[in-house]
C-alpha cells in the first residue's frame, strides 16, 4: 500500500472512533509515539507501551464525541486534525481538546506519530 | 520568544490573511520550504526562492478566502491547518483546498516548512 492508501485506511478508522483499531492494524512494533508534554508518557517506543498508553487514556476519560479531518499527505508522513470533546475523570470538567497527529510510515507501517497540542 | 509564542504571532497574521508578512517575519534566511508534489518547486531553499514560490502563488491565484486554524505545537515544532478557496487562473475551476503546514522554528525562526495535502 502507498502512504497516501494507508492515510486512507487510517483516517477511516478514526472517523468511524476506532482509533485503537487504527494503531493495532498500522502500527509498527517498534512504534515511536511523541506527546507535547514533560513526563512519563512524552516518549514512548515500542508497540505495547503506546496500547498501554491508550488504555490509560481510555480508562481515565470520558469521551463524549471526536472528529478527525484529513489526512493529509506529503511523502511518507500523512496528518491528521482531530477534535476531542472529552471530560477527564480526575478534573470532571469537560473540554474541547484541538490537535494534529503526524504519522510516519515505513514498510506499510507507522513507525512514528508526533501530537501537537493547541495552546491557549 | 519561545516556538509557542512564535506559533501564536505567526498564526496570528496568517488567519488576519497576511500570508507573506508571516514569512517575511519569521523564515530564517536559509529556510526550507517542501511541497508535496514533484517538479520545480517540490523542495525550495532560501528564503528568496520561497518568497518566489509566494509570488508565483498569488500572480496565478485567485483567492476568494482562507481559514487558518492552530497553532498546534510540540516543541520545536508547530502546525497549522489551512483551508483556501482558490480559483487557478490557468483552469478557471475554483476550487477548496485543506492542507496542514508544519514548521520547525530555531532560533526564533523558522527554518523549514513542510506542507501536506489532502487528497481527494
Amino acid at each position: 500500500m502507498t502512504t497516501q492508501e494507508i492515510a486512507e485506511q487510517f483516517a477511516a478508522l478514526c472517523k468511524a472512533g476506532r482509533f485503537e483499531e487504527a494503531g493495532e492494524r498500522f502500527w509498527a512494533e517498534d512504534v515511536v509515539s511523541i506527546e507535547p508534554m514533560a513526563g512519563d508518557m512524552a516518549v514512548l517506543k515500542g508497540k505495547a507501551a503506546v496500547q498501554g498508553k491508550g488504555a490509560w487514556w481510555y480508562a481515565n476519560h470520558d469521551i463524549h464525541a471526536t472528529e478527525t479531518e484529513g489526512p493529509y499527505v506529503n511523502g511518507d508522513q500523512f496528518a491528521l486534525r482531530f477534535l476531542i470533546d472529552v471530560t477527564p475523570k480526575a478534573s470532571g470538567q469537560r473540554m474541547q481538546m484541538e490537535e494534529v497527529g503526524l504519522y510516519t510510515v515505513q514498510a506499510g507501517k507507522v513507525v512514528e506519530e508526533k501530537f501537537y497540542f493547541r495552546g491557549s
